[in-house]
């Protein structure tokens, strides 16, 4: 029997660089050769669920089958997928602070001091481990909503990382980083890329592998000091136009 | 009229360093001064209060004049002062959190997304403001509990840098640090401390005063390398042995 | 006599987002009302000087009137302001730090152990300072090459923050930042010049002026998020198209 | 044949925790198994070699047989391992700086824009690989001297994670950290080195063992905060009295 794999896709730089699509595209790729996949979006803001925010200012809220009121994104996901989703493939840190506080009234935590770490960390780690444990899916993408380097992600990075040691050969992380062309100077630059690694690295985490978001695909000098600046594979850094 | 002041107390490199009873003293000295006095404790951590920790682990918890069930050194503060505090006086990470959340449901936020960065960090200055001017006091001290560097501390330091940046002269920043004489070295260490002050300065905020926690006073030399690499003023480092 | 003033102009996210030309237009400006300025460039690399650059790669070097050979940075200064600069005007992390072993092998330093901080700092901030006090300028402008982040960078920070520490209301820094507008979303993204301020934060330095470089105006909600985030005043935001 | 293996000592929280003794041990016993050892100190101040150290304020230097003057833990290297060792054994960022710059100047960069990083880092690698490719032994030691966190161990550290990204199973991490136990409260703290190992971890590095300074044994309790917060192997932490 087959390990079950997680990849997260994470964001560098700022929002709005496509990790929804991509990763819907990456699941699709994958769906289309016989395994079984799962998608769920991380929203690291605090709402517990998308139900309280304003439909002008952020769109519609997307509802699940099982009634979740959740971002968008979600609804992509299902079209894009053609599969639906449930309250187990969306979570906000709104609604993973929420558990831990009502699990500490209830006495749960046998009297300890409840920290940000262990105990919301392990509550996330719990959240996906679920997730992929109650379904018989084989490979599970999760989105990390906002950019890497947000405060709001941090628990979720040292969710990963824990994850990363404990399941080594069945974690990974994909990187959407952006590599813009200045209209006036017409030269790509890698420094908001490389900056958005190295906050990542902060965290104890290296890519595995990088989607890069530009005009134009790469080159070989670009790719080189990716590469060498942080260990990267050559063959795992992808540009996507 | 004379503006109020606030005085936040913070501590480096590991807890257990003497923040509450240095607080309790300096606020004891200020009271004889005939100035009114305010104390509160800040505990990091995700509990909604102390009701919930297990006394053998942590202690009793104390309990004041409103019912609130909150850490010893609120007890010690009132034995100290002479004086009685309140729910207003004392405040954890979950408590804070959860009013946010509460808000949140409530629909509070006109439909915002709710952010760690500038919700809770507001949540928090408020609670600090409120229990300013629901008050006739002239000095406010805060401890926040842990230890710089912590990740739940981060949103208290974002507050107070926002405070700082608000109400300039009216706000102080008390490190107290630890300068360790390992035994078998006889050689006082001034590492350890200024870490924490750079940890310290990476939130945007510098000292204004430093409680040096020793065996024996700091000389000159350490004195100096203090000034010279954090700007810090001479007069205001203090050896408490 | 009204003291000399010195601003630095820093860049955040990536390069080539026009820091040299926006400090020659402010130099300009405040030549036009008859003051005295100065401009003066850092190249945080390792190269001595430009000399050993190969101009196919970086352009041909600019020789000033004493025989330095450097960026062609000063040539545009020079052409821009209309007047000479000299070697008192160029420096490099190279050259800073060559001087530095100089020193320290004509036992310079009494013996002591020669540490990046403080003595490369010391190094720079005597660099700027006799810059300033060998000539009659009135305004200086110095401008730091590179990123925000960069490590080579740090040092140059550092001196920053003691000359700010030491003569606090005649050193200013202006950060020039990108405010992306993706084409696909047509929306203006201030997460990169967040992420650049908040590093430089994290030496201790807050920008005094920001230059916002963007296709249209930054609006007052974009304002608001940098005042509110990092305390700065809203009248010191330019939006530079 | 079996590969060459690499071990680097580092030491967190503050210097004089004992790193060179420790090392010194640890390649005895390695050695009394038939194995031959190197060991190889960094010191990461800028001081060419030892050579202009005041040797009331430093000590004696210690005068290898090719004649580099260096700092004494060589001398007491040679004294333990009962062998010799030579300038290939000894640098400081000083020496790995003035290398670039004198490569530099001799063009010897085709014309490059010479960069901390990767030139200096790569110079750091080459030291370190020559080290061991020009001897014959199985085992080589480096203690980079100063703390984790130390501005000038930065570059050293990125050598160290390049080296473990290219020769995965051959390079090894060990951290020497002290756990105090203030005098007033009796109780263990492992803050201090949590603190350090996070910083470790923000260059991407964890360490493979941890040697634990303390006045006795770490308990299970503590062993298992680091186990689970740093993703730590058990049987990798050893308690050092």
């Amino acid at each position: 029997m087959k390990s079950k794999k997680i990849i997260f896709v994470v964001g560098g730089v700022m929002s709005g660089i496509g990790k929804g699509v991509a990763m819907s595209i990456m699941a699709s790729l994958i769906k289309n050769r016989d395994y079984k996949v799962g998608l769920m979006k991380v929203d690291p803001y605090l709402n517990i669920d998308a139900g309280t925010m304003h439909p002008i200012e952020h769109g519609e809220t997307f509802v699940l089958d099982d009634g979740l009121e959740c971002d968008q994104d979600m609804g992509n996901y299902e079209r894009f997928l053609d599969q639906s989703f449930n309250k187990n493939d969306y979570i906000t840190s709104g609604y993973i602070y929420q558990s831990v506080f009502n699990k500490e009234r209830a006495l749960k935590y046998d009297g300890k001091c409840v920290e940000a770490i262990p105990h919301v960390v392990n509550e996330i780690q719990d959240f996906f481990i679920k997730s992929i444990n109650d379904s018989d899916i084989d490979v599970q993408f999760i989105e990390i909503g906002g950019t890497i380097g947000d405060f709001q992600n941090i628990l979720f990075y040292e969710a990963i990382r824990g994850m990363k040691n404990k399941m080594k050969f069945d974690v990974f992380v994909c990187a959407i980083l952006p590599f813009p062309i200045p209209g006036h100077l017409g030269e790509m630059k890698t420094k908001p890329a490389q900056s958005a690694v190295r906050q990542l690295l902060s965290f104890g985490l290296t890519p595995d592998f990088i989607l890069a978001r530009a005009e134009k695909e790469l080159d070989n000098k670009r790719i080189n000091k990716l590469v060498n600046n942080f260990g990267l594979n050559k063959n795992s850094i992808f540009s996507v136009l």
